[in-house]
């Protein structure tokens, strides 16, 4: 069956998390989770679901790129797609009037990224096998046909690309046994938000302590006495064997962020998470420079827009952790590249989650690397928050700090019905109160 | 009078350019001339127009992300809006929540340079002086208090900027009657298009070289014997003491750009501008070292996003002319950072013009830079493209292959209300008929 793509509908989904400050950080002092989120119909009935992750204001935009984005997708079967992968790709991204407004970042990318996530929902959906998403990225030329490679050749051809994933077939079976036993290794980011009291992260450490997390992420950057105090405590709260990774989301300049960090050294965090502007290449690499004599890494990604920047972050030795997104980059496709230039740089992924719906679509992401790129486990961990998850028809499911490979059919970012008529916005029922108030 | 803005209206203005090429290059080919169109209207009746330049499809995205904006200007007066012109920078690019959607790029971005394009053709206007805009831009403390220089002070401080232009004080008088006199050195882009055929070229040349132009730009790379064959053919028109430029619009990976451009070293090219990815930071440094002993430099500009982007093509010496866009960055604010760090490299900018309005915008800004920083026109030139000026109600004065300051007062992109009706898309004249056929 050739699963003709017959509709493209998009809704604007937003969850008022801003009312308890989950997800504050020094940037982002107010987000409302929300997303763009798309359903492909397909003439054969079956269909695929998508989306891209925004912080409230603005969804609207996305919604607009993505019917913008529409018309080059209605009409096409799932087969045709699938079949030249990198060319569909590509005509997404290098529309000869639509590329201006990128090109491959920002709002276009976004909803490109939302777009594609759905056809590799719809994908996974309708392979014969019927299967989860990350277990349609396993044959090796299948893999290298879905990377538009552009821009990338001075450090990762096709061929070099192949030749890794040839190289990483030995052993697979045993690392998918291995993930469905055991899960992948996962850090919460959920104790320490910005906008937490010192009660409340007491109170979420000690809980997330007897879940058995061992990895944990605090929030940094507002106010330096502030920063001490928080990480002192939480430090304290987990002991000296767990690890602790701090993050500013944005908000220093180089030297700010290099003198600042220094202050923190005393807490051993491994990492410092986006010290500054994500466009800043050169930045971090003084930073990493800066920080490695303290034994601190720097993490980014969750802002760094194309597999361009990634690959100037790995040649320029700026970053330490590549945090993949699901939603920021072209979707699977462009997050494959970016998972083979890391293997040949040789620095660990640990994937950007939480939000609503990133920690569903970043495990297949993850699971991939392990079990087809990396087949290393050291210095490497997915992120996790505990938000919104409820909203989904196959969530995550988390064992003892892991995730547990997801089991349903598809990339696990399908909604509830009721969950998106009731957040849709601004007509949706809890809207509606919200206005009202 | 403090002139509250009391509304933003904002229009979706296409030009049909593609009907005859106009515009065609190798990465986009059948642009249709385009523009977000801005108008502020104040509680004085004074009125500010601005515009952000577009290629046609998605022209409708931007407007989204302008409206998204809009409740960020409403209701300031532009008083309130200048005395502290930076902070309101800040407001429009780091909302909580819109700031995901970039920070600082593609459509959001667009939308910004859109909004702030017409505050300053507004404030140019309300001016007692009631000026062209580039005589707003002269105090060296009102201008580096326009300035974000978040994530720049590793290059540039507040301090140096204003050392900067204290030092460029003098001569300035002389300067400015200079440029009334001679007014500022131009290219054209007019010639050469990717679509144009040769008689057409030959044509053009011939027409510019009877009108005094002696700098010429041609589109390369969509195919390396085709443009052997036209740049070979310009060179022997315009002959061998007139200026050669070379634009591949980011057609080519780094070593198929290197390899391409030394073939076409014979025409003896002054610049090969946007060789790869306008994110490739790294990739234009390896060009740029690659192509030195050629004598050939590389140009970006157009489509780099913010001054962070600058910032490292400037330190990577990645770049040696910038070309500054009025619509790409976040208006003058972002584009005064851009000039600034420029002189500290000693690098030359010569600005992207053509579309529609950039001639009339960024001339303004190459006038400033020439009168209040650089002081200096070597190795310094401005693209002219001759199209759609006519839609303008003080379009650009071309005189011997020169811009001549403009001498209205404002921004220079208020447009005829008759060509934004009739050019209006979908339901403008013209649009109409072109649905029709």
């Amino acid at each position: 069956m050739s699963h003709k793509i017959v509709n493209l509908r998009v809704r604007d989904v937003r969850f008022p998390t801003s009312l308890e400050q989950h997800g504050s950080d020094a940037m982002h002092t107010d987000p409302d989770y929300s997303a763009a989120y798309v359903v492909l119909d397909t003439d054969s009935g079956l269909k695929g679901f998508g989306l891209t992750f925004t912080l409230g204001k603005g969804t609207e935009i996305v919604l607009c790129a993505v019917k913008a984005l529409a018309g080059l997708v209605i009409g096409k079967s799932l087969q045709e797609i699938v079949s030249n992968f990198r060319g569909f790709y590509r005509l997404l991204t290098s529309d000869g009037q639509m590329r201006w407004l990128g090109p491959e970042k920002g709002v276009i990318h976004l909803a490109t990224a939302a777009v594609l996530n759905a056809v590799w929902d719809l994908w996974a959906r309708a392979e014969g096998k019927y299967h989860a998403m990350y277990l349609s990225i396993q044959d090796p030329k299948q893999i290298v046909s879905c990377i538009d490679f552009r821009y990338i050749t001075d450090v990762l051809t096709e061929e070099e690309a192949l030749d890794i994933l040839v190289k990483a077939q030995e052993g697979k079976k045993q690392r998918e046994d291995q993930m469905l036993k055991e899960g992948y290794p996962a850090y919460t980011t959920s104790c320490a938000w910005l906008g937490y009291s010192d009660q409340q992260l007491k109170q979420l450490c000690s809980d997330a302590l007897k879940s058995g997390w061992t990895r944990f992420k605090v929030k940094v950057g507002a106010d330096l006495e502030d920063d001490i105090r928080r990480c002192r405590l939480i430090r304290k709260m987990i002991g000296p064997s767990s690890t602790l990774m701090i993050d500013a989301n944005q908000r220093w300049d180089v030297a700010e962020a290099i003198s600042w960090v220094s202050r923190l050294a005393e807490v051993k965090p491994l990492w410092i998470e986006e010290p500054t502007s994500p466009d800043d290449i050169l930045g971090h690499a003084a930073i990493s420079k800066a920080l490695a004599p303290l034994g601190i890494g720097v993490a980014t990604g969750e802002q760094c827009h194309n597999r361009v920047m990634f690959k100037q972050f790995l040649q320029a030795s700026a970053l330490q952790f590549v945090q993949i997104d699901s939603c920021r980059l072209g979707s699977v496709n462009e997050n494959l590249a970016v998972l083979l230039m890391a293997y040949k740089f040789q620095v660990p992924v640990c994937p950007h989650a939480g939000g609503v719906g990133l920690c569903e679509l970043v495990q297949h992401l993850i699971l991939f690397d392990y079990i087809c790129v990396s087949a290393d486990l050291r210095n490497r961990m997915c992120e996790y928050v505990d938000h919104l998850h409820e909203h989904f028809t196959s969530p995550v499911v988390i064992q003892d700090a892991h995730y547990m490979p997801p089991k349903d059919p598809g990339y696990s970012c399908e909604m509830l019905e009721e969950s998106v008529n009731r957040h849709e916005y601004p007509e949706g029922d809890i809207w509606k109160q919200e206005i009202q108030k």
